[in-house]
Order: structure tokens, then C-alpha cells, then sequence
């Protein structure tokens, strides 16, 4: 994580000042739930709520020498409460605060980056309306297939976001459980009751079985769906890279007045937000193979999740955000070409009709193979000529084409509206719900 | 994919002999429903259903020559057909039977390793229900920490692999829609109606937007599941690796008669099949970033995904299945030891009663941060001493203890039903269903 | 590894024949320097080198029922050899023949990749030197930039494999160790010369620690080499598939004439040889992370790497040569077309040398910055009017340009030859040694 | 990157302030060899040595305007420089600048590492003869197998560090190159003697090929050798773990007087620095994989390299600085108990002479499948005991071994000093270079 690549609303959440208030939120409702079982004295569960407070330094300072971060908080803590601290985090262990806090961190997190992909989402569909009916070459293997329309392509990334989306909810609730049940989980030392209440007070739900820390295969699968929605950014990135190529030109990133380029060729205007969101997607993807290492724990648990856990996968976080806001920028004021894609439509002089030409003639009774053959030959010459030929013309000059197709026929092959009509039918049925 | 490593009910799916049965099939409820419309003949329909055939040998031979699999494929099954095969396929392309076909392969393999998560499921509970009360040490890495039981270690697994099943069961949502949409996926050369039907026939959704190809952050996301059950595995995989080792040996896979451990050592039992199981979570979720770099596809679609899929994503789904079934036999002939449990447990001179020690203590006003000292003196004295002596009679040597808690106070500290008390309670909640 | 995929050269290698060959040949050597130190009879030797064989079913039979593949192996041959064989394998462990075996055939298939790659090289070689004076743009961000010639990119992707090459020599030699050393690698039961002896006639070296197996770190650095190795193939693929594109067409993969690019679209032709190959590479690299994951093994050894080495590492090979040779064949007859990277070269009205103007006018004494600002103006303009206007031309309008610099100057701005007049020393440095 | 896993040597090389004062030395030696040639005047290449200079805060300023970091360092040098800073970067590109100055970066990283790697080295030496004689249990699958010495187990990682210091200085090299020849790689405006020039002050060689950039096939060998160290790393650290488990307990790590091992547990001593070395393996790891997809850039270069560039790479560089020193250090103050070493090796009732028992039978004329049988059902029985029997007594009982075995032939078969007469052979061989 670098402050080039973050936005404070995700790097906030997992700086030391926020970890902190949440560990003391969930010490004082463990404490409160505690005095109202009588297990502690009521003035203690008020003391902390009135008083609690901590000093990051001074953490740091004592954590220098316990080398525990838990003890090195709670003695901070108490050098605020005073005496009645000394009931504080009774009968619960270090990963009580640490995997409880750690499910608000990530729900946090989560919730940032719903509204991200919502983001993306919003600009998707603006730009998916706009572009409805704006024709355009669809292309496989990067060589031109058929017409399609630009609102098409990005309803397709609308829908990939959709799914986004739906995937991190889910994701979310993985990862939305705490727990509060003492060393290796047995609850010999707190009772089950004061787990459900701190659970419900922060809305989230308990672990059904934590052996000490909550199991890690809820964050593998955070961080695995993290890892695809960096896909569905890289795969957008990649249209867009693609689209302002110098020979395809359809679409260029926005470049404001002061941009340069290029440090020696002025005249470069050059994709490079989708490029750095393509980086974006490696970086957040590189959360993933580790995230999955962490799973397996030694018996009850050992400690080698935790490094990682504070260092790459917040980074994966913290970078997701960055890209899933700077795509969501991206999108909104990507300047659109509609002239250049109908020139670029138009370049292989009608060979995108192709297909119909053969559906066409097998509708007239050619058998499927001999069609093929057929419409192969003329559209070979087509590509061939590099714009000097179309494919009509040389259709209309085939008899085995004639014999069979009169021009009412070719009219209805040439005629981009077929590749259109159920436009609104996909694009309606992307965007609903 | 080897056979010593897989099971012919997955590698099955993904053979060449299953894989056109569901091209065949998709082809002929597309026509059944064309012909339905009055596009093609009914007759054609008829025929396809009746007649319809294939040769792998002769697709094979043909594929040899077109370098194309579907048109392979259509011609040897027009051998079969005849004549009327000239409408099969009609406006179709050929993503719409591949990706239509792979969503059916991957459900039928969907299916099967959610079977086989039951296995795993189902052993694990009837073991937990049997060893609810073994008592044994729970360990943070790697050192015993406090009194656990046996049920609670495998009903901890039970909820992993309950998760496991929830994420498969959503997983295999996220693969199971069809496309039948034509070139680009714009239904410019076939009707709507046609998908929603074949959809239907097989069970299936239609995908919202396919442009060509059904996205691939449907196949990533459903790899990257497969990866996170694949973490799980490893880790009870782990924990049974553990327990065997010769200082512990808590438990054993189990060793037929004539099983040779080693062709040097006569005398070694080795855990070759939890060993194994570690070595097929790595080879299942290697195909966890090759699935993510397969959502990155040019503009409407390339084919770099296909060899991927054609390979190493099959081969993990068929580690996974034969991973899942070794490890449901592993379980369910686990020999365990409870007296070695108990062994073990006490092999600390009591120190896992430390905790409760230092609770008493502070509950008897001693502040915690004394409390802790007080404990650790005695309890390092105690781990120094191997065994020689226990924290019970150290504790009752020290006037700061003594001071403070009674021979009754003591009694109950070392008292290993406090651990248990809570064990039901829990286990029932993560058995629940 | 599926056959679509697969050379026998390689895929061989991993075949059960050639591995027990191998094990037969390892046993053998021992056993004569064992009869040599007089440990053994010399006539067991002579009967093992002479007699010595294995049937591959017969060992599978044996295996299903001692569940140990060496132990199994040693049966198959003592029912060859006969009562002699007892001395077979004395004081060795099973891994001494695995591992040693093993290292076989991993520099049997290090060989091959080397071989491989230069067969790459030598093709890059070819057409590199054809089209060294082969004018056409060169591009940063997809973006034109400076003029380049296509013997040069060539040549990158030539100093690449070199690279390459050198790196699997290296990968080799971190590969190409044997122990035998018998149980936990002490050689209390085996000689030390022994292992020397089958060393050197095996052409290898022996492992200086191996703790019964050989360190996995090394495997892992022939694989995760291997992960480089693909991500060189993948960036030549995604050059080639960029200039197939339709609209920059520079060059195509051969095309023959049975070929079928669609079965809906008779015109495609699709550069699905590098789709494959960029596929290829995500199947090679899926190595990398099992091969790290593999080397952390317990205490003297574990066998969790085991199912690894025989699935997916063998796989990362045989995927690497078929994709190396299948790259090879893809340059050999790649159809370059030099007329279209002229008018590609053209299309910018001249943008191409926008940064020599600019250093013209700062050469003639205009400020850095001033000279950028001059040229970029320009150079939006022509950039916008999409081939209508030419830098040139709008330079010659502006006073500022003209004020500094005449038609000569102008001219020798505007001159093709400044970007190739290096070409010849670059590409010469690059296919030297 | 944190800072509580960071130390400031190698943290400081990728910082703004060493960045930029390594692109000053960068511009200031080619300006000088272009003054040398006459394209400069030589004033402007003194002015740049003597007064070239930078602000940090001035460069963001100006970045985040221009959107470009080398026009916005060119604007800083040039506030300090004055007028004769026009010449600078004269015909180079950014990329000769950011790219030869990584390559100086990563030496200086390379360079701490190698160094790291030998403190790891240097430790493990001097432990491994400290403890070259002290016998330990060797362990197969973590299953008691034959005796081997701690020294030997050491040793063994000091060929595995010896073996990644080799790799690094290897991949050092594979770094070490820059690239001066502007835009798109053709030395069109820059002399191919400036590079040369450059290259040689900075103790660098210049790259065969860079298209623009130097290829990413190089920082990907790179950090693939970066993740092999990891798991060198990982290796060792997961070997000081297991020994530290209570059961086993042969090593601990270090702890000091003040540590707290658990807020919970006072006698809790745990390994937590080799936990937090398991999980900086799999930071590092982080890293191959984006560096592996870095490689295959757009054309002559893209720029979606280098988000990852800036942050992940350096962030396994980092990890890897941090992981090595905490190794050494571990590796230092290590605790060895050589007495429990020895009660663990005996816990078996010596079947760890078992193969030593088979082959003496073999050697007294016994077929080695009935040799194994014999001493299996013996083994099996020492097993079973749980500390009972010994291997001995029962041999002693067995007429099958006593009618072949006298009782000088068993005091020789329970010899320790049979699986150390090697060990110094092999140490030594280890250590030597």
C-alpha cells in the first residue's frame, strides 16, 4: 500500500487509530455484558465506557518490550480507567479482540467496496444508455466477427459488476462472525451469553465453532472473491486499452488540458489509467494464493496468518478501492467514438454479413457445408483485398449465389438492423433488478 | 490428472464420449425448439432425436484436418443423420454449445463434489459424536495451551466443511447458466426463445449477457471456491499429520495388514494419506490463477481460456473429488487414543490450569498484571522441570497464593470439567443444520 | 496433460516405461559398486545388469496391495532376477531411487526445453534477419510512438529466449543432483563412494545434504524458472495476436487451407495458435506456486510433495514443450506483411516524429519546455483530424517553427532513416555469441 | 510494506529521496558523455553536477498536475539548475531514466539480501558445529525413522541458504542492466556511447534489447528467486516450530525475560518469530506471481507493470530483508536441548535400529522380504507398547533372528555410532566454500 494508490476512506480503516476504537468497543460490551451477569462490578463496565481510552504511542512503547500488542493495549487502557481495569478482557483471550475487530474491519471494508463496484456500476449503465444503439464491430480472437452495439459491450461489464457485487455481499457475510469464547475456544472462562451479546451489539453473527481464532477459510474466501472482482476490473481495463489503440481509436481515456504524455513525444495520449488498473487487478489478486495458506493453522491455531493479514491482504483491500474508484472515474467521462466505429464497422468491406450470406443460402436449400464453402471463398477475396473489394459485390457476381438469392435477399443479408434487434432485449435484461 | 489420483465419476464427466452426448443433446433441443418455431423442418428435429449419433474416432479424424472441434463434430454427426442434419447448429456459434455444454459438465462435477463434501461431512460428525468427551490438549502453535476434546477438534472441521458445501452449492449457481446467442451474442441469427428453452430443458439459467462466450468470472469465481475447500482439506489434512507424529501420536490413519511403511524401516506407520491429501490441496488450487487470468478476454471474446479449461481446471475438479473421498475413508477409520490424549495432557504438570490460576487469583482482588506474574513464575519453573514437577504444588508452596485461595479455591482451578462444561453446548450449535 | 497438447518426446519421459528404466539403471550401478567394495557378490550384480527387468503391470498389481511403489518395483524384478536379487537396494531408501531417478528425468526433460527454445530462437533468427530493414511503428501503450523496424522486435523476443535458454542451462544444473544416502540421508548404511560412483556414470552430481530426499528448494527453482519461461512465450503470443488484429493485420498465423475459422463465420481468421500458447503459459506458470509450496517439507522429509511431481509439475513440462514447439512453427511460417506496417506506419500524419521536432526546435535554442508545448499543439491537431492533416504541414504553418527552423531542417525531421540507423548495431549485439 | 516488519536499509531504497538522487546521477552521466561528445555544451553538464538537485514536495506538486513523474523531476532539477538544465534528458525517454534507475535499486536490494542471506548462513554454520555430534532422532513423515545428528539437520539449511545465495547473486545479475536508447528502444536520438557510458559508472551493463524498457522477463526471474528464498525460509522456520511443540520440544526460540507469551496463559512460550517467518514466506511468495504477468507488455511497453512495481515487489523485497535478519537472529540465540534430544530418540524402544536389524538378518543369509517380515512383526510389538518393550528384547526372544544373529552381531545393530561415522564427511562437505 502507497499513498499513491489509496484513498484514506479503505486505508483509514485498517490504520492503528480505528483497530484500536474497535478493540476498545468490543472490550466494553464484553465488559458491560459481563456486569449484567454479575460476573464483574457494574462500576467496572461504567468505568471503561466513561473512561476508556488508549494512547497509540504508548502501545508502541510498551509493546516494544512485552512484545504482545493485546497486554500492550490493555495496559494502555488501564493507565486510563485506572484501577477497575483490572476486570477488562476477564476470561477472554488476545484473538477474542483481535478476530472479533478484525470481522469489523473487513465488514467495513466490504461495505466500501459494495458502494465501489456501485459506483462502477452507475457509470456502466449511464454510458450503457447512451451508447444503446451505437453500432460497433464485436470482435473474437481481436479480429472482427459481428455488428454489435457499444451500450452492449458495457452492458456485458455492467452485468460483470452486478455479479461483483453480489459476490462481495456474499463475501461480506463470510467473513461477519466474531467470537468470544476464550483459549482454544471452549468457553471454559467466559460464558457463551456474553459472545451473542457483543455479536448482536455490532451486528454481526457468532462463530459457530472457533478453535481460539475464527477459521481462516472465511477470509480465503473473502480475498478469493476479492481476487475475481480484480479480474472483472482487468477484463474492463483491457476493452478499454484495446478500444484506443491508434487503429481502433473508438474510445480514448479522458485527458485533461495539463497531461503530458509522454516526456518525449507530445503527441501520446496513452490509456494509462486502464493500464495501471490492469497492475491494480495483479496487485489485489496477489492477496489470494495467500489468503489460502493461512487456512491451515496448526491444531487449535498458531500465528503465521498474522503478518499477512496486516500487511497484504489490507493492501489488497486498499487497492481495490483505488481501482474500483478510478475505473468508476474512467468510465463516466470515457470520451466515445461512434464515427470511428462505424468506420472501423465498415472497413472489411461488408465481410461482417458473412454469416447471414450462409444462413442465407442454407435457408435456400444449400446443404450447410457447400454454404460455408461458398460464402468461404468470396469472403477470403474480401479480406484479401484490404478494403478494395466488398463482399456483396462478389456475392452478386457468384452464380452459385444468384442461382439462388435474388437481390431482395441480398438487401435483407446487407442490413445491419438484424444485429440490433434484440439489443434492447439483452441490455433490458442486464440491467434489471 | 493421473489415475492413480482420480476417481472415474469425475474423470468421467470430463471424457470426450460425455462431452458430445451434451453437445448432441444441446443441438437437439436447440432444433426441437426451432422446429417448434417453424424455422426448421420438423422432421429435422425428429431426425437429430432418432438418428443423431457421433464418433469420437471419426470427430477426431475429421478435427485433424478442419482444426475446428464443432465443425468436427456436426460433420460426423450429419454421417449419422443425413441429409436433415443441414439445419442442426442453424444461427448457432459454437461457443453456444461449448459454454453451454461446460456449464452442464461443470454442474454434473458441481454435484459430485458436493456428494463428496457430504462424505467428508457425515465421517466427521460420527466421529465427533463419539469422541465428544474425549478430553484432550487443545495446543496454540504448537504448545499446549488448554483442555479441549477430541469432538470439538473434528466438529471444528465438521463447520469448515459445511462452509465448504454452502460455497460449492453457490458456486455451481454461479456456473450454471447457457448461452445460445449467436456470433457476439447479439441473437441476430436466433431467437431468444430458443435459449430460454434449452435452459429450461437442462435445468439451467440463461446467462444475462454472453458476448459470444459466458463470462469467465463465473468459471474464476467457481475455481477460487475450489481453491478455499482445497485450504480446508489441508487443514484437517494437516491436523491429522500432526497428531500421528511419534511424540504425540494421538491418532493414526489407519494401516492394513499388509501396508509397508517403508522399504528400509520396518517399523514406520507414516501418515501417507493426510501427506497426500496436503500435496492435492496445492494441485487443486493451482488452478485458482490460471482461472483468474482466464477472465481477461479481448474484447468480445479469444480462446485463451481453452486450454486452460481443457486441462488444468478439469484436473483440479478431479483432485478435488478424489481428495474429498480419500479423506471421508480417512476419517471415518481414524484410530484414535484417548488414553494417549489424556497422556499428553498431563504431561505439563498442570500448567493448562494456568489460566483459571490467575483468574482466581484476580477475582480474589490480586490486580491482573500481578496475578499474571504470580502464575508465570510458578508455571516457568514448572515447564522447566520436564515433568518433574506440577504447577499445583508449586502453587501451593507460594505465600502470595496461599494468601489468597483455600485447598477448595485449588480443588476447583485444577478441575478439567471446567473445559467441558461449554463442549455440548457448542458442538450442538455447529452440527445444527 | 491431455493429449491435444502433448509431445511423445516429453510426455515419455514422465511415462511409467522410462521411470523404471531409470530405477532399474540406478539399482544396477549401485549394486556394481557395491560388488566392487565387496559388500555384495559380484555375480548379484552381474545377474541384476544382465537379468534385470520390471513389467509395469505386474508392479501395479504388487503396488495395490503394499500401497509402496519401490517396494512393489524391487518384486517385479526380483521375479526376473531371481534369488540374487536380495542384494538389490541393500542399505538404500526407497527416495534414493526416487529422488535419483527423478533428477533423470528432470534433465531428460531440461534437454528437451532447451532444445525447444532454441528452435524458437533459431526460427526468431530467421525472420528477425529477413526483416531486420523492415520499417514499422513501434508502440508504447498501444499508442503510436516511434518508427521501429520488425527485425528488431524480432530480435527482442530472440534476446529473450537467449535469456530463456540460459536460464533453463541454470535450471539444469539446480536439478541435476542424486543421494544416495539411505534413510534420513546419514549413509549409516551405505557407503558414500557408492553415491559417487552412480553420480558420475548417471552424468550427475551428488546432493551435499540430502536429508534422504533431495531439498525441494531446488525443484522449486526449476520450476518457478519454468514460470519465466511461459511468461516469455505469453508476451511473444500477445505481440503476434496484436498484429493479427483486424485492424492492424501486420501479420497472421498461417492459415492452411482445410482450416476453418468459425463454424458460423466464413471469413475469421483467428490467431488461435498464440491463444493457445497464451493459455499454454497459464498451464506452465500454474507450477510455480505448488513447486514453492513443496519445499517446506517436515523435519527430515515428508511426502506431500510427492502427488505434485507426479501430476502437475510433469504437466508444467510437457505443456512447455508442445508450446515452445508450437511457437517455433508459428514464426517459422508467420505470413508478415511489410506494405501494411507502412501504411499502419503512416496513419498519424506524421506524429512519429514529433519528437525530433521537438529537439530540432530545442536545439535551435528554444526551452525544453516551450519546444514541447510547440509540438504537442500541433500535434493534437493532426492527432484529431484522424489522418487529414500532417504534422508536417501545420509545423510549416507555425511561426514559432519557422522562425528556427528551414526547409532543410525540416527535412531531416521528417526522416525515416534517423530511427534505423542504430537498428543494425542493436540486432547485431542482440544475436551475437 | 509496514513498518513493524520493515528495517530502514531496505525501506530507504525505495523511498522518494534515494529514487530521485539515483535518476540525478542517472541524467548527470549522460549529460556528461554528451557534453564529452560535443552534443552539449560542457557547461550544462557542470551546472547539472554541481548544482542539480531536487525537491521531493515540489515533485508531487508538480506530479499532480502534469501527471507524469520524470517531466515533473525534469521541472524540480531545472528550478535548481537554471537554463542549462534544457539539455538534460536530451533524447532520452522517461523510461531510460525509471527503468535504469530500478535496475540500480534492485542491485542495492540485491545486494542486502546476498548479505542476509549470509547472516542466516553464518549462524547456521555456527551452530551446526556446535552441534555437529549432538544426536537426534531423524524424522520421515514426522514419524521417528533412524538417528542423525542437530548439526546435520542444521547443516543442511546452511546448503539450502548457501544455495539461495547463489540464486540471488545470479538474479542479481539478471537485474543489473540499463537501458539508455530513447523512445521505443532505437538510439534514433541517443548515441548508444551515452548508455555504455552510464552503464559503466553505474558498475551496470547495458541490455542487449530494451524496447523502451528493459524486459520484465528479468524482474520476474527476479522475484521468482525472491520466492524461492521464501520458501527456504519457510522451511527452516517450519523445522524450529515443530521441534519448539511441547511434545517435542527439542528448540525454542529465544525469550526474553520481559516477553508475554500469552494475555491469557501465563506459561505459554511459543514460536512466534518462526510463525511470523511462515507467514513473510508467503508475503514474498506475493510477489512471483504479478512479477510472472508483468512480463508480457503491449508492443514495445505498456505501463500496467508498474503499479506493481511500486508496491508489491518492493513489499517482497522488504518482507524478504526483514524475514532473513529475524532468521539470523532466531537461528543465534536459538535454545538447544541436547538431553531431550536424546529422550526423544530413545522414546521408541529402539526400533530405530530396526533397518539395521533387516539387513544384518539379510546379511546372515535371510531373504530381505522375510528379513523385513521378521523384524516388522518384532517392530509392531515395540510400537504397540508405547515405551514398554524394546526392539532388543524381543529380537533377543525371536529364534528367527537368533539362530542367525549372535550377540556381538546385536550389540553391533544397537550402535549409535554407526549413523554418525558419516556425519562429518557430509558436514564438511556441506561447509566447505
Amino acid at each position: 500500500m502507497i499513498d499513491r494508490y489509496s484513498r484514506p476512506q479503505m486505508a483509514g480503516i485498517f490504520e492503528d487509530e480505528n483497530k484500536y476504537k474497535i478493540w476498545l468497543e468490543v472490550e466494553t460490551l464484553a465488559l458491560e455484558k459481563m456486569a449484567d451477569l454479575g460476573i464483574v462490578p457494574k462500576s467496572a463496565a461504567i468505568a471503561l465506557r466513561e473512561k476508556g481510552n488508549f494512547d497509540v504511542a504508548r502501545i508502541n512503547e510498551i509493546e516494544a518490550e512485552v512484545k504482545h500488542d493485546v497486554i500492550a493495549f490493555l495496559t494502555s487502557v488501564a493507565e486510563y480507567v485506572g484501577e477497575e481495569s483490572r476486570y477488562v478482557h476477564q476470561g477472554m483471550t488476545s484473538s477474542d479482540v483481535l478476530d472479533s475487530s478484525f470481522a469489523v474491519m473487513l465488514t467495513q471494508a466490504a461495505d466500501l467496496i459494495i458502494e465501489d463496484i456501485e459506483k462502477v456500476m452507475s457509470a456502466l449503465k449511464k454510458r450503457t444508455l447512451e451508447h444503446k444503439d451505437t453500432l460497433c464491430i464485436g470482435r473474437s480472437h481481436g479480429i472482427h466477427a459481428e455488428p454489435t452495439t457499444f451500450g452492449l459491450k458495457l452492458a456485458g461489464h455492467y452485468a460483470a459488476f452486478k455479479r461483483a457485487r453480489d459476490r462481495m455481499i456474499a463475501a461480506k457475510e463470510e467473513i461477519s462472525t466474531i467470537t468470544i469464547s476464550g483459549a482454544v475456544g471452549t468457553f471454559a472462562t467466559i460464558d457463551p451469553s456474553i459472545e451473542a451479546y457483543v455479536a448482536e451489539k455490532l451486528g454481526l453473527r457468532v462463530e459457530d465453532i472457533a478453535t481460539q481464532v475464527i477459521p481462516r477459510d472465511r477470509h480465503a474466501m473473502f480475498f478469493a472473491t476479492l481476487g475475481v472482482v480484480a479480474s472483472s476490473i482487468e477484463n474492463l481495463a483491457i476493452e478499454i486499452r484495446h478500444l484506443q489503440r491508434t487503429e481502433v481509436r473508438e474510445a480514448e481515456e479522458f485527458f485533461s488540458e495539463k497531461q503530458k504524455g509522454s516526456s518525449a513525444m507530445p503527441h501520446k495520449r496513452n490509456p494509462i489509467s486502464s493500464e495501471n488498473l490492469t497492475g491494480q487487478a495483479r496487485i489485489i489478486r496477489a492477496g489470494v494464493i495467500p489468503a489460502l495458506e493461512n487456512v491451515a493453522l496448526w491444531h487449535e491455531r498458531d500465528i503465521s496468518h498474522s503478518s499477512v493479514e496486516r500487511t497484504i491482504l489490507p493492501d489488497a483491500l486498499v487497492s481495490a478501492d483505488y481501482a474500483l474508484n478510478r475505473l468508476a472515474g474512467l468510465i463516466e467521462n470515457l470520451l466515445i467514438y461512434p464515427d470511428t466505429m462505424m468506420d472501423n464497422l465498415e472497413k472489411t468491406g461488408g465481410l461482417v454479413f458473412s454469416q447471414r450470406a450462409m444462413l442465407a443460402l442454407t435457408q435456400a436449400g444449400i446443404m450447410r457445408e457447400d454454404a460455408y464453402r461458398i460464402v468461404q471463398r468470396s469472403a477470403m477475396e474480401v479480406w484479401k483485398s484490404k478494403g478494395a473489394l466488398t463482399l456483396r459485390e462478389l456475392l452478386e457476381k457468384d452464380e452459385d449465389v444468384t442461382s439462388k438469392l435474388d437481390k431482395a435477399s441480398l438487401d435483407n443479408i446487407f442490413d445491419y438492423s438484424a444485429y440490433t434487434k434484440n439489443i434492447s432485449y439483452i441490455i433490458d435484461r442486464a440491467l434489471a433488478d
